[in-house]
């Protein structure tokens, strides 16, 4: 995926994730310390219904599959 | 939770995880750097099947309250 395209897409996600993928409150996962694919299969789940969450799932189904990626890319930079 | 418990208990995760976290493949996800109480969350979800996974969900049915605690426990001690 894109990393500066990902971090432009990715602006939705700050508020809960953090800039960084270090997320503001303990119930919300860190996206930092995990790899684009597995990033990537986590949001395509809440893209198509397989992973069930009322927050996640009206964002994820915004996105297209290099938004995805990109996104997926941009967070997985942070180790 | 008790980190040590966790630890015994953590032993059937180990295999994808990996002991300290690390998953074995990029397609699992990364337990460290997460925080006890979203990996509890997780965990949770897969025992009351409110998260989906057909590998998770009878790995996470055979685990107590206490165990999942302990379990989350272990794997926050790796940030």
């Amino acid at each position: 995926g894109d990393v500066q395209q990902g971090k432009q897409k990715a602006a939705l996600c700050f508020s809960c994730h953090g800039e960084q993928g270090r997320a503001i409150l303990p119930q919300y996962p860190n996206l930092s310390g995990q790899s684009a694919k597995y990033l990537s299969i986590a949001l395509k789940g809440y893209k198509n219904g397989t992973r069930l969450d009322p927050v996640m799932a009206p964002m994820a189904k915004i996105l297209s599959e290099d938004d995805i990626a990109n996104i997926s890319a941009y967070f997985a930079t942070f180790q």
